[in-house]
């Protein structure tokens, strides 16, 4: 056997895509197993794929390498998909109704983290440098967990779901600033407010030109394709369309997801969003359970392990969730439940692995500090999907007439299935 | 900026995931406008993604690397997800009643084109091991662009498609026996019958025993799944079951479609299908033409341009196609339309490639030979769709009672969508 000679044929060639296939089936299979014993003790699916991720990742059985370029490229995907699938959800004007809320969650829910994980870490005794790191690390709140939570339970189209989408791309926006300019000063550059701001001005203009711009463009354009007889092009092309405003955004200074998130916002309006969503819904399916096991799998467990990064991640926990919920209960003019915006915040993710990772790299932060952040990330991930299922399994039992609607469950990733079914029944 | 650090926000990272992105937006913008080009004039859309494949390959703009590892691993998961929804279309019994009609046409389209091409080579004055290289390229039919060209002309259920199935599933099991068999030769190895039977057993045996196995596992196993709460999981889940398919079929010594296709085989009967199909189709509108895009990309205009890889390659290709007609013949009992099995059989597509490339690799094809295999890839690949399309049209005039089912155009890749119109119309 050549198994080299056989790219479409057989294993073993460039890129060992045997290998990718079996890590491929393993992620399939254990993100839904996981994933169904997580529903059926009443979590979120999503806690699943998590843990899922986990238990195929370097620390348990090491079938999922999350740095492999292929599973990389699969989980970003994964990840953008999501994002376009939840601005394919979003009204922009329900959005700007929650405006000012959201600016509130979203601008509190930076600073409170930021400025008491600083205080907090040098008051441990870390350096200045390590302090910033682990502050910044508190900032971002991963979108792309708290929607899917809040999807699972059926909560995404509620104020409070609206509002911590909203908050939670200001978030990335300002995550993303934080982070440049935390790396600048890892590297050594000086802190200047023309610096801050030529980074922050491209990753907030991106937004607003491309949904501005889009808004006009787009439609026109999607009523175009619609003549396309190459039957499943709609689906196709709109997912196009938002993995190219993912790499606009890239480029233009801002983060790739916040461009998959404009895409849909961009087409939630026009006539065709029932075939795309039917689309991403599907491609959904596959793609985005491997963001999640990524995630998980990305957790080293061996590096929580230290009684330092014990201590330090957990007073950083602390701060990271009580000024989360704190950012929650800020807009007092908010009559939605404040607790549920708060805990619904609370996930770090993938963005506080990165913030953890940069550090590591640059030498800024020793292993115990890194094990801390990382302690951080897993417990404020983990943590919100059973503690937001209680908060709204607590207010619909509380009140009868607010409970989530049964057919909403699921209503994100889980899309035009049950929705269908539930028309037709 | 230090994009370095966002695997899953920004750009530029490790593995160049901007790049990743770029060349997949190219790839849909490209694949759906000049599907839909060939569409309008008359084509089937697979010959407009082949042509958008050679437009963004390195011979022209050079936006679409097929040998990159991602793309490579799209391209991959395309052809699998294609064979495993040709599987799905295909009932065992309807494939068994034509079994000695397939059986015929398979083995008569090897061994004329093998022998023929030999002697051709010989003749045009190339040494042993070039004409065996040669010859062998000559045998295997690309069972992916063949039956999405049937597909795309709603031929894919006549009698006519399931012998080109069989015939094709036969061929890349014999092609793959003989592509070992020749490459251990161009490795300097003895020829024996006991090194080409155990090539061929593992391969062979590999088709009977996971159907056999199969038929009786999977559909109690798929009464289970159904039982999954987590939306979307019965359609991934087949989509893993095939890729472990896919992965076992390499490691038993066959090849990687064919466990893609025995899936789909197996999974045909289970009441289930309907919402697995769905899940493929929609997956494949993404993944499928990244193959068929690649495939194009593959092609390298330049290599062929020389006199003498025009003489070897006409000659080839004469050879090679009026193999493949002959073939077609070749079971005179069997009382469809024998050109139209005869021309579905023509195209070589990616399994010729695979032989050009290592011959080339092996030092045992000069440039010229390598053009002139690659000239014959190129003609019988691209005169498939036009000519099969002929074929059809001209039998539906001749005949109205025998003409394709329109609402079977695109029966394939286009799936549920068109007939689910149909059906509510």
């Amino acid at each position: 056997m050549s198994p080299e000679f056989f790219p479409f044929l057989a294993a073993g060639e460039a890129g060992g895509f045997d290998t990718i296939l079996l890590a491929l089936v393993a992620t399939i299979a254990a993100t839904k197993l996981f994933g169904e014993l997580a529903q059926r003790i009443g979590q979120p699916a999503v806690l699943g794929e998590l843990l899922a991720g986990v238990a195929l990742g370097g620390s348990v059985l090491a079938v999922l390498d999350p740095t492999a370029p292929v599973l990389h490229a699969f989980a970003e995907l994964g990840v953008l998909i999501l994002l376009f699938e939840i601005g394919l959800h979003t009204d922009l004007r329900a959005l700007q109704r929650v405006g000012s809320t959201a600016l509130t969650v979203g601008v509190v829910g930076v600073a409170l983290p930021f400025g008491a994980g600083i205080l907090v870490a040098r008051a441990l005794g870390l350096d200045l440098m390590p302090s910033i790191v682990a502050g910044a690390a508190l900032t971002a709140t991963s979108i792309g967990i708290s929607a899917r939570v809040l999807s699972d339970l059926g909560q995404l189209k509620t104020p409070e779901g609206q509002v911590v989408i909203g908050a939670a791309v200001l978030d990335d926006v300002v995550g993303l600033v934080i982070l440049s300019v935390v790396a600048s000063l890892v590297a050594g550059a000086e802190l200047s407010l023309g610096g801050v701001l030529s980074t922050a001005a491209p990753a907030i203009g991106f937004v607003i030109v491309a949904i501005a711009l889009g808004s006009v463009a787009i439609p026109p354009l999607f009523r175009l394709v619609e003549h396309i007889q190459v039957t499943g092009a709609l689906g196709v092309i709109a997912l196009g369309f938002a993995l190219a405003l993912a790499w606009l955004a890239a480029r233009s200074g801002s983060a790739m997801i916040i461009g998959a998130f404009a895409a849909g916002l961009i087409l939630h309006p026009t006539p065709q969003r029932r075939e795309i969503e039917r689309s991403a819904t599907q491609l959904g399916y596959f793609f985005v359970p491997i963001f999640f096991a990524s995630v998980g799998a990305s957790v080293d467990l061996a590096a929580l392990a230290s009684r330092e990064a014990l201590l330090v991640g957990g007073a950083l926990i602390t701060v990271g969730v009580l000024g989360k919920i704190a950012a929650g209960f800020a807009p007092w003019w908010f009559r939605g439940q404040k607790l549920l915006v708060g805990i619904a915040m609370v996930p770090r993710g993938e963005v506080g692995l990165i913030f953890a990772q940069m550090g590591l790299a640059a030498g800024v932060l020793s292993a115990a500090n890194f094990g801390a952040l990382m302690l951080m990330v897993v417990v404020t991930t983990f943590m919100t999907p059973p503690l937001l299922g209680l908060v709204v399994s607590r207010r619909a039992a509380a009140d009868e007439e607010s409970a989530p609607d049964q057919s909403g469950i699921d209503d994100l990733v889980v899309g035009s299935n049950k929705r269908r079914r539930s028309r037709s029944g």
